[in-house]
């Protein structure tokens, strides 16, 4: 490949196409929505294992939640306000015979039918640490503070020809709720970890100062004040192109944001704090793919004996 | 539990009651949306590894699919005719930051801001078979079919007291496109297996001629239609009380349904028949700990052999 003379969306479009042939990816005919193949979930899985014997000592509390949430629970955050662009709202039919044929005849006559839809009582989820909090309002954290290990498939309205941007898709997750020590240490812990867990399997990650995405420009100055504040870092790597890097894990630190807006405490009495590491399972999985070849019969012996391939 | 005096619902409610006190369920505010904790995800896991020993040597292709669909494939379907309303229509904000301020100031008001969004590219996936056919669309079969292992989450917009009644869940599916012949042997052999694989873990399910819950009066005589043609089998089993037993897996017969609609056709140019089997995983990880208690320490020996428990 040689991706200097290609503008970013061919060399996009050209690595997508490369993992389509290879039959690790299955288009959809939506931008950023794939199917994948037994080999792509087996990497997917060895890697997530990888991870969890690595997390084992620390004894996470396990919780696993699906990809839509309590519409409530959304509302509670920021998102709307921060990531409305990102968001899914599910909305169904609630309607009778009548207005079923109403439905049908607009979508005959080529028109909004969804119209006639309603918003129901969940959203997608937009990272998987959300549903957690909610489950945690109104409860006191021992001092220990608490550790919970996560995976959901997640969702951001966002179609990209980018492979590595999809519009859903796994998160791994270990969050700490504590005082803030305990986050900061959670952070820096798996800041190192993280990098040591990619590092093992030949993805030779920077560590970078990141911010999400805000939208608008009052967006732009909430992405500089996090940014001001090391909030964010991102593990990053290349994926499609070596022109513009990946973020494949992230690490952040939420000060008392989800804390205070549901309710968490410390032992002392205070909003706690919160911090997670998020290991984006696709990208990873298409980081390695894309760094080894796409036969994992055929990577380096060290990166197949720490996957158990 | 003295289920003869309980309603139905009031025996959801104490099943549910039980399974959150437990910690196997986690419990989201909107009723058939929970999270699990880690005992419960490991029988699922445990659980879909026998049905991957089971079906090793029929080699059949592994296909894996997130739980968001093409909407255009979706509306290919007859789903919107026939569920109308178990659908899921992601929609999200597509507009400028003068738009968002409409949308969160008609949210400060109390208004409904969900007519700010628009419908995205993506529906949620009714069954883990749907985003299947289309990759298949325009294709001719071997004269030997396909053979495919799916696994998805899927959303049915039902909310329930019952805690078998999930809105979104995991199906584990074996897919069979081909002949008529083809198909109807796939259904029959894995209708076997699946009672075999069901009774090796302890649960003793009843094969019952079945039919798919159709909207409306229309839908009454497709039921019944589906119902005399003998297109679907449930296997059942109680989970929450023994007053109205639970499909856990089913097995359907589509006719050339898919293969029409998909423009999938056999060696000999006819419209492939499909035929399915799809284990409801969240259903029979909660039979098994109705029947065998919530502790899988504790479950018989030779269920736990079968499970590597």
């Amino acid at each position: 490949m040689c991706m200097a003379t290609m503008s970013l969306n061919d060399a996009y479009q050209h690595c997508q196409d490369e993992l389509v042939t290879a039959g690790l990816l299955i288009r959809s005919g939506v931008p950023g929505l794939y199917g994948f193949n037994g080999v792509f979930e087996d990497v997917i899985e060895r890697f997530e294992m990888a991870v969890t014997k690595r997390a084992k000592p620390l004894k996470a509390e396990v919780m696993r939640f699906p990809a839509i949430i309590n519409r409530k629970h959304y509302l509670q955050t920021t998102h709307i306000e921060n990531f409305p662009d990102l968001m899914g709202s599910v909305h169904s039919f609630l309607g009778n015979e009548r207005d079923h044929a109403k439905l049908l005849d607009k979508r005959t006559r080529g028109d909004d039918w969804t119209t006639e839809l309603e918003p129901t009582e969940v959203m997608l989820t937009p990272a998987a640490c959300y549903p957690l909090y909610p489950t945690a309002t109104g409860t006191t954290l021992a001092p220990e503070g608490r550790l919970v290990d996560l995976r959901s498939f997640v969702f951001r309205h966002e179609p990209s020809p980018d492979p590595a941007r999809m519009q859903i898709f796994r998160q791994r997750e270990f969050v700490r709720m504590g005082t803030a020590e305990q986050a900061l240490e959670h952070r820096a812990y798996w800041l190192q970890t993280g990098q040591e867990i990619l590092n093992s399997v030949g993805l030779q990650v920077d560590s970078v100062v990141a911010n999400d995405p805000f939208f608008g420009r009052g967006g732009r100055m909430m992405a500089v004040a996090q940014k001001e504040q090391d909030l964010k870092f991102e593990l990053v790597h290349a994926v499609a192109t070596t022109e513009k890097l990946t973020a494949i894990t992230s690490c952040n630190y939420h000060l008392d944001h989800f804390g205070h807006t549901f309710d968490i405490k410390t032992a002392d009495n205070e909003y706690a704090h919160t911090a997670c590491i998020g290991f984006g399972l696709e990208r990873i999985a298409l980081a390695l793919f894309m760094t080894h070849g796409f036969d994992p019969d055929h990577w380096p012996s060290d990166v197949k004996s720490v996957l158990a391939l």
